[in-house]
């Protein structure tokens, strides 16, 4: 069993908001992370699928399959952005970490599947010092 | 005489977007760049001072007031702010990083001088694969 | 299950050191890893939590709560210190890196535990080329 | 039980190609990395093992032998050289990093275990962007 | 007047080489860089233009246009291929990195021209350890 | 005229400490950086040189002489040693970053003149955020 990881980066914008709170309660829970007029970050995000050899390739998949999934489902969607009003797979949900890279893995676990391999990791650096990965429900 | 860089980071929003043009001008000339609900980065800021050692401490000043300065005239008014709504000395200003790097050279040159050092160099990182660098007017 | 990462940093000096060796018998050992006079490192220190999401704040925790325990038990007691001489939670302890992750650990386990999370990994890059990583007994 | 990572780098030389295939289909399947006048990488290698405290050293092993052995077994094979036409592990087999992380695994395997340790990961970073791991037979 | 640069990737093989000696005297004076079936290397590639802020826009150019003229004139030609057989602006030249960024700069100069700005510095890094920059024949 | 840049890396311990003065005094000028019982740093040093291209082998010099005057002249004396008590040519000096960029850049110029080059830049790295750099007495 092999681990191949591809590496791709985005810049977007957004806030931690909880729409059931007004602006002084988000305030509260979140910080300067809720500002009204938004923050943003460049992203890089680190997707991690497992598979078997292919005797006759030698290789789990072409990582070009792998970027192109994650370019059309994901980088496009996201890149130059706002987490919490633009992107669909985001609806309804508090632009957090942690529910990107679960919304990330349910954007592409399909995907990865019609290709010939299996989701493994979803991992995001939101800064060089907090980051955040999710292995999908079975952990 | 001796160069001393300060690295610090800072994570905002922003768009590409002259309020001359409306905002399709704007989507022509900026691309996803003015995208109206913003996007952000995690910007790296280098601040470059140059002088001479003091003697009795073999520094050209303490690295912590450097830091004090950028912190308290930018890191205090740029992260995880909105560079286009929010920051004073980037009023009016289209919010390019030429732009920025300049209104940092402006906003640090004074403070720098009175810690008993020269301004030489403000870069920024805006992805890592772009960045801009300023040297005053001299150059 | 979400796993969050902190990344902190700290420059310290050490030595490898078996006090019931002399410094002959440490020399051999050790190389000049155990130099009497010491060297140091700059640290890079990697600090992994699990938990699941809350949903009503769309996190698992507030990453400034995991900031703040690692800075008050660990970095504040190492950050420009001995670690041999200087840090209680390393005392009668080889200030290897291997003792280093394992005492770090048993530092944060409770703490991290206060604020609703669980301890999954602690590591620590002493150079670029080398690092160690610890799980708790469980591995 | 702990784990440690070594960090080594080698430049080398390598086309993607299968000897059953003709060049066009070679290139067919494998693009612009199978070009037969080869390309090349600074592949990044991290080797973890993983083992218990030896109580009289606090380290598991000492890195240097890991060093060492990565090196006799590894680096003076691959560095400077054509994985493809020159690497004695890589005969008969396709230069991907898949099947590159799995010799390599095969090759320090029993080394490891001479000096004490149990062989946990290899992984291999091709570029900044595609990584490859595999962690033996078990998984 | 201020710098933009723009960094970009290439995985290309090469070996040094000088076509007036026998392998040899390659050998005697390259060492392992001279190794007849090739080696390679992940280049990183900085180009810096200067130029003078657009009062419309608040950029010197758009960072796009820079990028673009990169990816035509070098990285399409010196991507996955053999900097010593497949690259018309290296013929005759042997592939060291100082032939290389010179004649990049030479390719790149009047391109650059074209939009405005003013090419200021190529620099490459072959490896993380080793770089070279070039500032055109007036340095 | 090339500019070579090599990138090389030590472990070392110092204090901040001016022997003229006690330690009452050199605490309150150099704070946590003058504990009496040291701390350290992986310091990054990079050496660059400038120099015109040798026709016959399109090298301005063999990057190996350079790594080994740098290796046998600096990182030698200094990796796993204690810059304030251990190091010949930092005797009587404040182990300050800049006073060591100097002193390398004494130790060096030297040396690199012997390979027909000329020192450009000594840069030291002492941490991700803080570093100096020399171009020498005309600058």
């Amino acid at each position: 069993m092999f681990f191949l990881t591809r590496r791709e980066r985005f810049s977007s914008a957004h806030r931690m908001f909880n729409p059931e709170w007004n602006d002084d309660e988000n305030l509260r829970i979140f910080g300067k992370c809720s500002n009204p007029n938004w923050h943003g970050h460049d992203y890089v995000l680190y997707v991690t699928i497992k598979g078997n050899i292919n005797k006759e390739t030698g290789m789990v998949l072409n990582m070009n399959q792998l970027k192109e999934i994650i370019r059309e489902k994901i980088i496009e969607k996201v890149d130059h952005r706002n987490l919490n009003l633009e992107v669909d797979f985001m609806k309804g949900l508090n632009a957090t970490t942690e529910n990107l890279v679960k919304a990330i893995w349910d954007e592409l676990e399909e995907p990865v599947r019609t290709i010939g391999a299996e989701l493994y990791c979803v991992k995001i650096e939101e800064t060089e010092n907090n980051s955040v990965e999710y292995y999908g429900k079975k952990d």
